[in-house]
This record gives structure tokens, C-alpha cells and sequence, in this order.
């Protein structure tokens, strides 16, 4: 494999490839070959130079240096290239009618705290208030009773318990919900904000080196999961809220969209526990059957 | 820029590619929508699971965690994919008889210190004595007085000096040279040795999954710097040494390998100050004009 004097440029693409010949696994050789000659490629359609790759190098550092227990930057890096997204888009389901999956984002990093349907999580109580209820069934329609919500979102100000560890208790924001015997689940919240992804760190300097905003619209995660049927990780999208055409991530789908009405109505207000008036949104989520 | 339901995986990259067009640097913008291009192309052709984007993220951000003030684990990453190499062979020197460029590598971490010519840089004496002279030329065959030689090499047992910061000194196998008025070098040093590169990380743990060897083959680093010519990132190799045809960052190149002749000449081996017989490697370093 010595490489000669004219043909190395021509020839280190294969010798590379040839080197991961004897890798055990089918797959891992596969994916492998891939990043080979897509690197390859990417580097030889715009002639890096050595000074790109040295500063390519020291921002891939950077990347996983800004990693802690409570950030992943490199997450981060992924989903405002799309990659997330796509990603999360080919292996999404396709029965019609289903759920449809989105990215699960850099925040889902603590166990959400196992809580009685209709509990707030909103633990300080700093946002509008808002009943989120709904139902959990199969592709056919039919109940999950016992399906399991994790959900978790930002605070009115738009920030993660994870990111504020004095400001914010653990599990702000987040909850592990049984679904009840008709598949049933509802609990309170504050109505979500728009925020900034973090932009401290070297993902920041992108977007503004690319002149990007750093906006998500309002959403709440979810993933759920019922015996039987393929989890799906998600959002839910306020309607209306700003930069659901231009979201930081590229997760919004029109499907995940959905109304966080105002409600007028003492009597259901008295029901779930919150001021009137509230608001409310109501959404049901569809799994597809395991195959 | 709402992604339709059945959209998704289709439109995310020509949204990805859309949300850069801001970008303010051209060149940026360039190497950015090759990025998204190449690494979106890749996700697609292998049908990345979300399993191993997961592993991937883990591995990267190792790989950022893994570096530190003396180990640069994105450069070996980058060097046993044979990215590093075809970076340097695309910016590599093309004069004719020009000494042909290779990997940087990730240990040119620390300055080397200023040496004189003569001088030892095997500053623990613990291989076989070695004398490595040349000259440093111009492309015409002038020579190149005050160039100056940054070089630097493993110990006979194959550690740099800031792997083992405990064992060695700092600088040792490190030294900082400038040519005498006829544009010649000569140093002392060990032979060096094949060594493999470090294993202990997220690259070691690439290669052992791919069933690779991590060794190099023997070799010195130089880096020759000369008024009025662009400077060349080089390696001399051993020849004769293990692993010349299958050196785990893919450097070799054929010009670049050297006999390192044992000479036995009392006289000679007096004049540099080492025992009777030793090593003795004598190669010219020709340095392409700046343009």
C-alpha cells in the first residue's frame, strides 16, 4: 500500500477503504465505507486547504468539549444542519394516520419524574396556564390504556431545568404520565415560548457566522410508548407562534401543529385545577403497531 | 420553509441548504452546503438508523473529550480515515524534485526548542545513536542558508515527549534548527522506532472494531521553513522499517523513505560526538518557491 509519489491524492481514498476490509461487522464496514468516501469527496470538491482543516478540527473539539452532563452540543450541531431531522424522518412511521416523528433535541437528558395524571408540571408557576389532555391509540383507533408520556419542555422564559440548575427545580417542566384505562391522559403546564437554542458555545458562532436566527417555535416533547406498537418522539407546535416557517432544527411538520385555545369555563377550569380563563390544547396520539 | 407531512426527508436538505444562504463569507458558505450536501447524502444511502446516529453523536463527542493540551484525538481521528493525508497531498508542493509533503500528525503540539547544529536531541540517550544531515535547497538546487528545521520524533520505545511527561523531558526528541551558511543540517538523535498510535481512545477503539493495526512505520518529522519559499510538513521513514506498507495514518510516500546506513568510521563518528559504529541518514530537504 506504499503510495506513489503522483498517485497518493488519487489513491488514499481506496487505500482507506481497503484498510477497514477486515471489519467483523457487516454494518459497521457499510456505514464506515460511507463516511470514507463522503469525507473523501467533500474534501476533494472544495479543495480544503490545511488551514480549513485545522480550524474544521478545532471546532469538532470545541464541539465535544462544550458537552457536559446537561448539554449536548454535538446534538445541537446535527439538528441545525438537518441532520436530526432527517435522520428521524427516514425511520419515522408511515401508517397512515400515525403520529408523526420529529427530533428529540438536546434537552432530554434527566429521567422525567414519574407523575398522577393531572399534576402540573409546571412546578414554578411562572407561564399562562394550559391543560394539555388528549388520548393515546392505535393506528385503528383503538385505546392504549397504560401507554407512557414523556414529556418535557421549556419554562415561559424558554429555558430547560437542565440549563438553569439554580433557578429551576429538577424536573421542571417534565413528567413520566400513565395513560388511564381508556387511554386517556391530561395534565397542566404553562404554555410554552419560542426560544433561543444555546448560542454560547460553537454552535452559536455558526449560526451567527451563517447569519442564522436561533429560534425554535413553541413546542412541547413527547415520547410515547404502548405495548405492542413502535415509540414515536415528538413535538407539539403552538399554533401561531413565531418561527414555525424557520425553525432553528427544521422539526416543525404541519401535522404536529395543533390550537392552544383560550377557554372561557369556570366549571372545567374548577375541574382541572387552574385559573380561569386557561388555555387548553387537546390532541390524540397515534402509534403504529410493532412489526 | 414548513415541512410538509410527506416532505420531510425530501425538502430537509435543500431547507438546511437554504437556511445558509446568509452566510456572509463565500467560501464558508461553500464548505457549509458541501458539508450538508455530502453528510445529508450519507444518512440517506445508509439509511441511518437512530440508534447509530446515536452511537455516531457518542463517539464524536468522546473523540472532542478525549482531547487535551498534549493529545489532539479529532487529528488521529481524522489521520486513520485518511483525511489528513489527502488534505496535505492536495496542498502538497508539486515542483518537480521538490521534497513531497505528508501528514502533520497529532504530537507538533508543543514549540520545539532552539537547538545548535551538532546538537543531540535524544536528550535521555536511550537508543542507538543516529547522525542526520542534509541540506536544505531551493527548487534550482540553491542552497538555503538560516532555514530552519522544526523537528520532531517518538523515543526508541515510541512515545513523544508529551505522552509521557513523567518519563521524559519536555523537548526531548525535539529540536529547532537553522541551516549554516551553506544551507546544511546535522543533528544526533536514536533511531526511532515503529510505535502504534495511541489506543487508548475512541479511535483505538475505531480500529480495534475494523481490525486494524495501529502502528506507524519509523520515521522523523520535519517542518522546513526558507525565505521566499513555501514551507513543507514532511516525514523521513526508516527504510527497512515494519509497517512501511501499511502505516496506520497512510503517510508513506516512496520519495520520503530513507536508508539510515550503519557507519563504522572511528573518525567520523569522533567529529559528531557518538560512538563507533552508529546510524547515519543523509537526505536534502528541496523547498518550492512561494508564488
Amino acid at each position: 500500500m506504499t503510495i506513489d509519489s503522483t498517485a497518493g491524492q488519487d489513491t488514499v481514498t481506496e487505500e482507506a477503504v481497503a484498510s477497514i476490509g477486515a471489519t467483523a461487522d457487516p454494518r459497521l464496514r457499510e456505514l464506515l465505507t460511507g463516511l470514507i468516501r463522503h469525507v473523501h469527496a467533500f474534501v476533494r470538491e472544495t479543495r480544503l486547504t490545511q488551514e480549513e482543516w485545522e480550524k474544521a478540527v478545532g471546532f469538532l473539539t470545541a464541539t465535544g468539549q462544550t458537552c457536559t452532563d446537561t448539554r449536548q452540543e454535538f446534538i445541537l450541531l446535527s439538528d441545525v444542519l438537518g441532520v436530526s431531522m432527517l435522520v428521524e424522518t427516514l425511520n419515522g412511521h408511515r401508517a397512515p394516520g400515525a403520529t408523526e416523528s420529529t427530533v428529540l433535541g438536546p434537552f432530554h437528558m434527566t429521567e422525567s419524574p414519574a407523575r398522577q395524571l393531572g399534576d402540573d408540571i409546571d412546578l414554578v408557576g411562572s407561564g399562562e396556564p394550559c391543560v394539555v389532555s388528549g388520548r393515546v391509540l392505535s393506528e385503528d383507533g383503538t385505546p392504549l390504556p397504560g401507554a407512557v408520556l414523556d414529556v418535557w419542555q421549556a419554562d415561559a422564559d424558554g429555558h430547560y431545568d437542565v440549563q438553569q440548575p439554580d433557578l429551576q427545580p429538577a424536573g421542571n417542566g417534565r413528567g413520566l404520565f400513565t395513560a388511564d384505562s381508556e387511554g386517556r391522559f391530561w395534565f397542566r403546564t404553562c404554555v410554552p415560548a419560542p426560544y433561543p437554542i444555546p448560542t454560547d458555545g460553537p454552535v452559536g458562532a455558526l449560526l451567527r457566522a451563517t447569519g442564522r436566527h436561533p429560534y425554535r417555535p413553541a413546542h412541547i416533547h413527547f415520547i410515547a410508548t404502548a405495548d405492542g406498537h413502535a415509540p414515536v418522539t415528538t413535538h407539539i407546535f403552538v399554533a401561531g407562534s413565531d418561527y414555525l416557517d424557520s425553525d432553528a432544527v427544521f422539526a416543525v411538520k404541519k401535522s404536529l401543529v395543533q390550537d392552544f385555545t383560550v377557554t372561557d369555563d369556570p366549571f372545567q377550569a374548577m375541574e382541572f385545577g387552574v385559573p380561569n380563563p386557561f388555555r387548553q390544547a387537546r390532541f390524540d396520539l397515534v402509534l403504529e403497531r410493532a412489526t
